[in-house]
């Protein structure tokens, strides 16, 4: 029997439109914003100032150890509205999907991103599908874009970081990126690595709660860890100064990356973020991370400085297992193609 | 020379990304929310109930007669967040990207984005960038979503008219569908049409401030005129009855119609709005679309019924020319793949 496909007349904002909306989005997504199907949702109103992001998903594959591009979407979204100190509350998501897309797989996205959803606690409140020609999109892309309330005042900036700050990592790096590779190549031998991807929301919500001051987050994502701590340093103007020795890796991860040339610092990840905070809030700011699943592995791994007179403001550096001290620059070229 | 073009490596989130971020879109769309490059833009405190949407621009070409996929992808979602009553105050924007892209291309995407938004009134407060590899998109696609503030409660509806209100439009119908055509196909002797394509948010505004008390909002895009009166007569359990005598097309339209075989009431417009109201208040209505350019040639094109003895709730009748009764249905099929 013909598996069923998604035709470009699922796409015309006619009758079949209606249909697959109906049929596998309101299925999954099912909310009062939603369901009314306006051109627009109406939301409750939102008190305080609002965080506010956006993100494009390519992934490919669309399914990968560990999670899908339905999920991606919600996670890396409520994680990039959360590093602003906020509670995600309504996402949109935007689907492009090329003619001829298997509806089983569609189904089985959509169905990721609703479990997703109400997971974090958040309302797929708004959405839109276009159909293209075949061949020109692959498969699915989807855009998600996220509001939340930013829950303090001043919130957490990339500029915010001070000589003398804390730097904590909430777990493991290099995950996402390589299961991304083991799903697109099918390596002999590859380790069996999962993408760490998740929504860190709730743990965002505890860390204000509990630690308060927190003075930069952000979600080591595309670029890795390395790239996240240059922009940290550069819009603050600070050094970052991490320790080789302390910052988390699995030992399949570190065995993988050396035979394939790759250093998990630069590899995506999209379950972890990078916690800034005056250094007598470490200890308390752990305890509250490693309370999380996601968190269990968090660790303190580095500092914040001033610029001295041998670093420049913007710089980030790496005491390595041997001792020296090895400049970190941001990602230079593409590591993985599509790895979002 | 050869061309700049969009690598693989402007997509990283790495150094190029930034590059390109500063280069293109800070150029074009700077703002304080946006120019704090964060994962998140933080937003000033909305007051009251909030309105979101997004949209997918998949257009092909890119550059059409009055317009591009740049201000397209403004003017579309301004319109949808304002069809709740709403003032568009943020979009985001996220790009997805073909690898080999004209750089110079772009710009004038960028350009015409930041442009439109200007006029709009709305901050594009957040963005992404995603490149994917040679075929695997066709060029360039946006997506973007906005926000704002509902000026009215409750907030019009489609599933809000009711019986004996009357049903306006703002002015002629077909044009964009006609403009996209014609830049796609290159025809000989093809009437020289541009996109209506433009913000209706101000226009909305002043109808939420000098009538009040508005039904329904809808823009009728893909699916034209038919598809939207059909939604809303579904989603309100009622009747449209419009009149082909009263609805604005103009003649070049309606002849490259007859050439196609298109009918216009299903073609797609970018700058126009249905608006269902008390009829008592339609003169007034009409007078405020009117002191609009994009409204001048605003018309009332029928009524909203009560099923009857011969009519089913979620129908829309159309009274020909002739002066018959025919059945308008939503769209079947797709007139033209990707045209907004």
């Amino acid at each position: 029997m013909d598996e069923e496909r998604v035709l470009l007349d699922h796409g015309s904002g006619g009758r079949a439109s209606q249909r697959l909306i109906r049929e596998v989005f309101l299925r999954h997504f099912s909310n009062p914003a939603l369901d009314a199907m306006d051109d627009a949702a109406r939301l409750d109103p939102v008190f305080g100032a609002l965080s506010m992001s956006t993100d494009g998903y390519t992934v490919d594959p669309v399914e990968f150890p560990g999670g899908d591009i339905g999920c991606l979407a919600v996670h890396g979204t409520v994680n990039d509205v959360s590093m602003l100190g906020a509670k995600p509350l309504y996402l949109s998501c935007a689907f492009i999907l090329e003619e001829g897309l298997s509806l089983a797989l569609l189904e089985r996205v959509a169905k990721s991103m609703g479990e997703a959803a109400r997971a974090a606690g958040v309302v797929i409140a708004t959405g839109d599908t276009k159909v293209v020609p075949r061949g020109a999109a692959d498969k699915i892309f989807i855009v998600s874009t996220g509001i939340g309330r930013i829950l303090i005042d001043p919130p957490p900036s990339g500029a915010r970081a001070l000589a003398g700050d804390a730097l904590l990592l909430s777990g493991e790096v290099g995950e996402h990126g390589l299961a991304i590779l083991s799903g697109r190549e099918k390596m002999q031998g590859f380790p069996d690595l999962r993408s760490d991807c998740a929504s860190l929301n709730h743990m965002v919500e505890a860390l204000i709660r509990e630690v308060g001051d927190i003075h930069a987050l952000r979600d080591p994502t595309r670029g890795g860890l390395a790239t996240a701590l240059c922009e940290i340093a550069a819009q603050s103007g600070v050094v970052c100064l991490v320790r080789e020795e302390d910052i988390p890796v699995r030992a399949e991860v570190n065995a993988a990356c050396s035979l394939l040339g790759l250093d998990p610092l630069y590899l995506a990840n999209e379950g972890k973020l990078i916690c800034v905070l005056p250094a007598d809030k470490a200890r308390t700011a752990l305890e509250v991370m490693r309370a999380f699943p996601e968190g269990r592995l968090a660790a303190r791994i580095g500092e914040i400085e001033a610029p001295g007179p041998k670093t420049r403001p913007g710089q980030t550096l790496l005491r390595t297992l041997p001792g020296g001290l090895r400049l970190l620059s941001m990602l230079e070229g593409e590591q993985l193609p599509r790895i979002c």
